[in-house]
This record gives C-alpha cells, sequence and structure tokens, in this order.
C-alpha cells in the first residue's frame, strides 16, 4: 500500500467523536454542500435479504472540497436479538477524494451513524424549530430517541422532556435516562397526542409503518423532525400532516421520494404544491425557512451519504486524538 | 465486538489465494448459483466523479448455502500514474450472512478482483472454446491480460500464445511475460484481425470505446472472451459480432444490458433473437452451449457480485493458511 491505512474500532471512535455543537457543524456542512451543489451522491443501494430477515444499505457522497469520501455500509438482521447480538451493524470505508486509495476503515458497528443522523436531528432543530423551545417530546423510546433529544438540547435548551412509545416500560426508561443525561424533568405520557399537544419540538425515532403523528395534532408554532423512515414501507407522519404543515423539508429530495415520509403523501396523490425544499437550501438562505413563531413546520431526515462523508472525514481530522490507539497497517 | 473481525493486507492475500485450478472451480460456483436462483444480487452502485477523473464502483451478493456475503468496492482513478501510484484499488468488507456483523476486511488493493475476473474467463473457456484450442490470442496488453491467458492455459491448455494492443512495445513486453509464465512461444502480432485469424481462443481486455474486434473476422471453430466492458460507454466487440455468432452469452443478463457488450448490440438495434443465456444456464446444463467443434461462441463478461463473494469466502476458508499472518482485531 501507498500510504498507511487507519482501522479504528468503535472503541477508539467512541474515545475520538462524541455528540456535541461542533459535531453538529460539522453535519450542518454536509446540509449546506448539498444544496451549493457539485456533490456527488448516488441513490442508496439496498439489499433485501428476506431469508435472513436482513437487509443492507450502502451510502456514499463525495463533497467537492473534502479530501476524503466515505462509503458506509449499515446491516440490520432482526432476528439478532435472539442471538444476543445488536440488530444493527456496519462500518464505513474511508478513501482519499484525489487518488481513490483507502485511508481508513471505521469499524464503528453503527457509532457514527448513531451520532450523524442525531446531529442531523439538531441541524433541522436549530434552523426550523421555534426560538423558544420549553417542552420538547419524542416519539420512540431507542438509542436513536435519546440521542436526538441530547442532540437537539444543544440548539433548543429545553427545560422538560416528554416521551412516548407503544412500550410503557421503555419509554419510562428512556425517560429515566434522559432526565439523567440533560438533567432536566423527563416524564413518559400515555398517549402521543398529549405529547404532541405539550411540546413546542417534536421528535420521531421509530420504524413505524402507520403514522404515530396524526394531522390534526399539528399545532401553532409546533416543529416536528421525523427521522424514523429510511424505506419504501415505513410512514411515521400522517400524510396529510405534510401538506398542513406551513414548511415541509426535506434532506434530500430524491431520497424522501422514495425513502421518507413524502413517499406516503405522494403515493396517497395528497402533495399537490412544488416540491419541497432540502433544509440545506433553507440554510444558505436560497429558500425561506420558518416565518414567525407561530409557523408549523416538518423535517424529513433520510439520512445522506453527505453526512457520512462529513463525519468520518472529522474522525480522520482528529487525527491527534485518535492517533494514541490507532492501528495503523502497511505493507 | 461480539467476534474478532479478520483484516487481511494485499500481502496476506497473495500469500492466501493464487490462480490456479481451485480457484476457477470457486469462480464456476458463483456462475451455477445465478443459474440456480436464490441469489440476491442489487444492481452495481457506480459512482462517477468526473472532476477527479475516477469512479466508483459496489458490488455485492448473497448467495444461499453461502456463510458470508462480500461487498466489494472497487476504486479507478485515472491521474493517479501522474502520482506514481495505481490507478484501480480497492477493497472487500466480508459479512456474515446470518447476523450482518463484519467478519473481514480484505485490504486487497484489487488482487482479488484481478484474480476472480481472470478465473471468470477460465470458467467461460472451459464451457465454450473449443475442446482444441491450440493458439489464444489477447487483445490488451495489461496485467488483466496476463490473468486471462494464464487462467485460460489451465483449462485449453494451448502452446501459442498471440499478444495485440495498440501499443506496439507494451504488446511486446507482455508477449515476453506470456512466454515466460506459461513456458510456451508467445509472440506480439501488429494488427489484431491477424491475431484473431490464427487463434481459437481469443480474449479482450481493453476499456476501448470502439469495437477492437470486428464480425467479418469471425471465424469458424473460434471462441472469444470479452471481459474489458464494465461501463455503459465502453464496447469491445463490434454489435453485429454479437449477432453472427452462434451463441452469444452473458455472465449476467442484466448487467451486460446496461454494462457490457450486448449493450451496443441493443443500443444499434441489432439484436432480434431471445434474449442471451447467462454462462450458469449453460454450466449446469439448462441451455446448450457450444454445439460443435466449429461452432463460434461469445461470452460477455460484466464482473458479478457473486464472484466477489465467492472469492471472498473461499479466502476466508483458507484459515490454517491465513492465520499465520493476519491481524484480529476485538475489542
Amino acid at each position: 500500500m501507498p500510504d498507511d491505512i487507519r482501522i479504528l474500532t468503535e472503541a477508539d471512535l467512541r474515545k475520538a467523536v462524541t455528540l456535541d455543537l461542533g459535531l453538529v457543524d460539522v453535519i450542518e456542512r454536509a446540509f449546506v454542500a448539498l444544496a451549493q451543489g457539485g456533490v456527488v451522491m448516488p441513490p442508496v443501494l439496498s439489499m433485501d435479504l428476506a431469508t435472513q430477515n436482513g437487509e443492507v444499505d450502502i451510502k456514499t457522497a463525495c463533497i467537492p472540497g473534502f479530501d476524503s469520501f466515505a462509503i458506509k455500509i449499515s446491516t440490520g438482521f432482526f432476528g439478532n436479538a435472539a442471538l444476543g447480538l445488536p440488530s444493527l451493524s456496519g462500518l464505513m470505508v474511508v478513501f482519499s477524494a484525489h487518488t481513490g486509495q483507502v485511508r481508513a476503515v471505521l469499524l464503528d458497528n453503527g457509532y457514527l451513524t448513531d451520532l450523524r443522523t442525531a446531529a442531523a436531528g439538531a441541524v433541522a432543530a436549530r434552523h426550523l424549530a421555534p426560538a423558544d423551545v420549553s417542552t420538547a417530546g419524542v416519539i420512540g423510546t431507542g438509542l436513536q430517541a435519546r440521542l436526538q433529544m441530547q442532540a437537539a438540547h444543544l440548539v433548543r435548551p429545553f427545560t422538560q422532556a416528554l416521551v412516548w412509545g407503544r412500550d410503557a416500560d421503555k419509554a419510562a426508561l428512556c425517560a429515566d435516562d434522559l432526565s439523567r443525561t440533560l438533567g432536566i424533568p423527563a416524564q413518559a405520557v400515555v398517549d402521543a397526542e398529549e405529547l404532541v399537544m405539550r411540546s413546542q419540538l417534536v421528535i420521531t425515532t421509530t420504524p413505524a409503518r402507520a403514522p404515530v403523528l396524526q394531522a390534526e395534532w399539528l399545532h401553532p408554532g409546533l416543529h416536528v423532525t421525523a427521522m424514523g423512515a429510511d424505506a419504501p414501507d415505513k410512514n411515521e407522519i400522517a400524510p396529510q400532516a405534510l401538506v398542513r404543515a406551513d414548511l415541509y423539508a426535506a434532506d434530500r429530495l430524491s431520497q424522501v421520494e422514495v425513502l421518507g415520509e413524502f413517499r406516503s403523501a405522494l403515493a396517497a396523490g395528497l402533495w399537490t404544491k412544488a416540491p419541497p425544499p432540502e433544509l440545506g437550501t433553507i440554510i444558505v438562505g436560497q429558500v425561506p425557512g420558518r416565518v414567525d413563531q407561530q409557523a408549523i413546520t416538518i423535517a424529513d431526515l433520510t439520512g445522506t451519504g453527505a453526512q457520512d462523508t462529513a463525519i468520518a472525514s472529522h474522525v480522520l481530522g482528529q487525527s491527534v486524538r485518535i492517533d494514541t490507539t490507532a492501528r495503523h497497517l502497511s505493507d
């Protein structure tokens, strides 16, 4: 090999990068890059392994001005729990954008995806949520529910957290964790409608295949970030809600059309407005975002290869911190 | 990580696997698997990086009965020569087909792709070339030209080799190498037509965008394997030749329609026969192959993810030989 190749394990990566405002800025740059053009981002490669109850997704993007690009492979095998293994796994491979040579293998088991997904939620909240959010609610009780709330709290330091999930015990555990992590009161509520009613910022983090947030629950001064849908059969937000919102924005239009909430609205024949804007165009000011504090806004996040390239490049840039533990291979 | 992850470098892999009849059998099983059905093989993900004069291809396939599947990432950056770097690089990541966990990272820099591509050529020659091949010719002068001839010699031990390339010096060097490697006379010829006329087996290994082998050169008792085309703008064989041959077979129909020689024949409106068979269906006897020694046959190889999974699984199966040098990571 002409250059050393860095092999970083999940433990290395957990030391090198955490969820903070710096990372939110890193992921915001990926949204900005998409708006500025020149990003090469092929459609997601998805391999559905029905026999194994598994799926594999591959995302990548090359961003102008970045020295590296990442190829991210995510696996989800939903029989793993019975084997005592996590369902989700994966890694990122980082290549030089100038020579195509392998620069690093990030054996993150999905850690970097978890972080960049949460940071993308914070970017959406930063640019679309009302300026004052006192209560934020999350629909969903998994790891990403926790991370999304942590990330949102970085940009909207709300003082009360609400949680709803189909499993009340898991919702209570999630609320406990959030209370401890954020140092604020956090409460599991018995129905999702109540959560939406009491919140100015709502995040949905479920693998739902039927809406968990109804259009009639929308109220003035609400922002919703839907980050659960990432496949052509997922749907968290009632399609009518997208139409009813004052602003509905996508992370990537070509992705939400096939993988996100927008797919359901299109399929229902409900969307008759102009194509929705991408969040990056709002960030750079090409398109207006929230027009006033009473507006209702929805962000639809499917996760982009640009975000993967952004976090992977950031990790490699953290070289001083990483090099103490990194393994280097050279021939 | 629940399991060790093996990290193998190119040097490790060169010790573990070489081009021999055993490997040809391994790759033949990938063709057979495609014919038998049940293989999940998504379309190739291609990322064209025009600004960098680069391209990235990602191939994968999950084969029933295999414990692992590979995701192969190939990069080609064509300005690398000016930097003293090889144009082609890449790696394979191997996952458990049962749990989706990462099993190994094969940092092969394209070595395994080179081998499996050559072995696929041998599979085509084994099943389609005339029984007696005294002279074999290669159009192309690169590494794959050498490997294809070595692989073909394993299944058709010809006694004379011919080489043609646009650069006569490179053709002469290639002939010298082949003579030494195969222990037979090898000669660079001044035109491709002469090469085809004198050969019973011809392999084309060029990145040509206009045909280097003309239809009127075809003669009774000839087999041609075209392995250069792997992109929608490449074309080695005159489209009329595919029609004129008694049998034209693809490695994967869905790939040759967009990436292979068949694309050009379709685009020219020349193909009016039934869809061509896949080589695997000939191997398993579903479809007749060469009907007599005077037939003219053409195989069109674009390279499949099934071949990548087959060679990667084979490498991991060579554990006794590999484990002496492999690096294991575990948290």
